[in-house]
């Protein structure tokens, strides 16, 4: 199966990043993790984005903050596709890098999500990878079935307790 | 070969649209073009969104404005990759349809490129078509290399052209 | 009497939707609260505003945060008045969520009220409900008479503080 | 029946508003269109909004620009509905009006619609005063059903268009 | 001597507010501070606002959060220079306040400060008695120089501390 | 009388300064209009600012755009209430010049009005003339007046203008 | 001397750049005018980075819109100083341009300056010349006095204009 | 070697400046620090940026939050780089700062560089001053690299360890 590697430009991104690890475990979707800067790093930036289609990627995730450049970066070194997470820090609340993530020139696609977004950066690998696994579709697809019934859940449990409690009011 | 749909909110975005239609033309990819809408046709976006996988198609662009739901929308019914294209409206620049599209609620990612970034959605549907397919990705690298191509003889010419001059100058 | 219905995307947003809840229950209008998502649910949440109208309900309170699409998702399954509540969350103090639900396409109106505004969108709820009921309507003229007797109070209270305050200073 | 109101701060506001009168009148809602002024026509605005329950009134919109005080003006003298439309003037695209007009303190609601959103300020007003009258209700569903047909039909003929484009490249 | 009125939409604005208080008392200007609210006693304000010239004051400061409009409402009802505080709230960091006070309406101005700007609200309406009165102003020229003096003795203390520890690096 | 001052930090602002300088007029207030630049004249500007009270000024009006620092720089050199208008340029709207003008720190208040608000600019400095002189305050109530005129007589021909239309639909 | 050269992501930004151009041939700086992209034509960009102190530059002036990472990729790969010049396109004003620019990761300054802001990008590549050499310092001295006279000339017009249509009044 | 002056409008600032002081000594950088404000000390502040090239000064670094004039008031007295530090404050999370400081008039250019990014303008002054000076340059070289190993370090070890997490699994 191909792989899917996640690459932040500090390692102070990891706590978010967390969750787009165990999501794709929990597909288990094979994955690497990747400290490298588009700045401090980008040799080695480039490096990796060059070589990923022959390594066996099928997607990579790469999350910035502030004047977040990674993701672009990566774009720039590969015609993988590149899911771009905008990570919110100290000031601005993540609006910069969100803009400097999407506002993309033509030519150099970058798959963004929400602010600090990881889960569906993973979803979003997953669902890459699914084009053409119906296996993995189908798993996605359990997946959703398991939200659904979640929410299902707690809307009969809350409506539950509000009818009744109107109930007690009479 | 997968297909990739591309649908408009309004057929008033297809001006818009037709740099992503040319685009997916110029890879040869099978495309078809929709118009639905999340609030007007809902059960048609909804069944389009149900049936896509079955119907061979390989990713899904969804365009809107201001209150942008419909890349969501059909996100909500599909595990295929949905790339979104917020599009620029008379009020607020697109800020609006940005947000409602790229920051979409765990489990639901939605795959956004900038605003009216139309070129970006065809070649993000590409490059996810690409991943197990060495041809396409092949013509990806062969497109990107005359992108960089026009760039480099635009530098070239411009760059001569201020060296003359400031020999001129001397 | 035609009854409310409050919906929220998620039930982490309970807490923010207490208030409109305990306001609809002060004016004895009879409500059900509901958890519904545009995204995870989209099938219960059609169902849901499809059947409103003929289940006796007058108006509906959607909430949600960020890309919050669900008032407006339930607003193009009913011709009720759908009244949008947008969450802050984590992230853009909000403003994504109101964006999203406030910028509605022409055909589709989502009457949306402040970020967080849960107990204006109860007393909207209500004075939708008193337009053609005048003892709700003077109810509602009673509360707002309350809330302008409370400012008075403080008003005197305040007044007299600092007007003496100054007196002591002579 | 009962009447809607449609107020604006000022009659360069009107050509935004007549979208508001002409979806009123092809609902044949009887209506009364007034300019009045927050700060240049207080007392007479005042005496409107007190009046508008008794002179048979079933909603109120009001339209105004920059730091758009009129919507909650009017909500401040009367229980009846208060729609708000929030103009775009020159500067800021519209979102001082906007959240001048959306953000209003607890206890006094404006039902918010987009920037500019005449049409949906008027469908607003034409669903409150269906919540009673079934009539009505079922008018609105006839135009929902038609802004439906409209979408279907662009739906077809592009669809078909670049279906039929598809074949001819091959 | 004139009267300043200090105005506020609700008592949790005092906090704020306290600092306007204790900056025109340092100045010994008589004031007077209410709570008033442009939506929840529009008559009161109104009054005060009509009556305010004739009561022999100078200047009103009018504080607000949110859809701000209590300036503005003040502003419409006299002559007098009106000064309007934009007080931040939990959503949006002020900027719907600020918005909401700045941006009147040609014909009605408000001379707004800074968010929670409420020292300098003091300042302005001291600087308006002063306009007419030599000794007010050369009080108000002697609390700038002591400003003056407090940012030259930081100056002086902090420039020290550094030069020393430069030299002691040598 | 005392006397007003237009300062504008360059001639292009002149277009939008003339609405200031015509209402002004209207009312026979001395004026002078200068060019002064905080950051290209900034002695002259200092001096300006300086001298004002004893050259008989009652306020200053200062007018610049982008990163506004012309009516703080001027603020800082009296204790004549200074009028800020942030003027809008080629980007950003005017955003930028409004947080720069009303953002003061404290102790150094501006009296900031819209973005290219040169009536109001006018009005305030009128009111603020107006505080000691009956006469001058009587004039901005006929002013005031007129406006209020305007608006009902618009309001007459406007409502009967519809309430005809809507006879004759009868 | 020192070069200065100017990069462009596109040369449809060329427009923009020729008030540099032109502002550093009215200084005699010996420049070199480059199209580079940091996506579609990275390797170039980082090869002249990495070259430039040694080709004898002494600042290096690079300008983009949309999600600009031009100027950040070019100070990854020296440690010459970097002007960043954020270019308004046709979304969202320049303000993602800005963001993109400014918010650079500690260890890699960008010195941004305004929108468009091309004059000054100039300036202040002179000034980072000038700092060692006094020549080109009191070149720019003279650049600064011709604007202050510029100033200070149509100061002396425009307010002689208007004292004596003062004059002209009574 | 020339110096570099670290200038803030308020000794409140000197935490975030703390980390320019360190930067500066650790390359050995002759600096001095003052409290200077653009409004409360405009004479002190003129008079440093007037006599700074003579007193050996080879850049300026120049913070102040909300309406930040400081960098502006010191570039408009010397032809020296002034580097403008935006500090976030508490409101509006210092963009009203950024703007107010990058967004100068032609001809007074502002370094600018991300809100409370002190370590950068420091870093910006000592590029500055090693255009001239191949040690300082080599040093600037040295710090890079060691900034470079810190990430690669880090992305050995957080590579191997998900690695081997991803081969425990197994």
């Amino acid at each position: 199966m191909k792989k899917v590697a996640i690459i932040m430009g500090s390692d102070s991104d990891l706590p978010v990043l967390e969750k787009a690890i165990s999501t794709l475990e929990q597909f288990d979707i094979p994955l690497s993790v990747r400290v490298l800067s588009a700045h401090r790093t980008p040799v080695e930036a480039a490096a990796f984005a060059k070589s990923a289609r022959g390594e066996n990627y099928g997607a990579i995730i790469a999350a910035a903050g502030k004047a977040a450049h990674l993701a672009g970066a990566i774009a720039a070194g590969t015609t993988l596709p590149v899911i771009g997470i905008p990570i919110k820090s100290s000031a601005l609340d993540g609006i910069d890098a969100l803009l400097s993530t999407v506002q993309m020139p033509t030519g150099m696609p970058v798959a963004t999500v929400a602010i600090d977004g990881a889960v569906n950066a993973a979803l979003l690998a997953i669902q890459i990878l699914a084009v053409e696994d119906a296996g993995l579709a189908s798993r996605l697809e359990d997946y959703r079935q398991k939200a659904s019934q979640t929410v299902l859940e707690k809307d009969r449990k809350l409506s539950l307790q509000y009818s009744r409690s109107a109930e007690g009011n009479l």
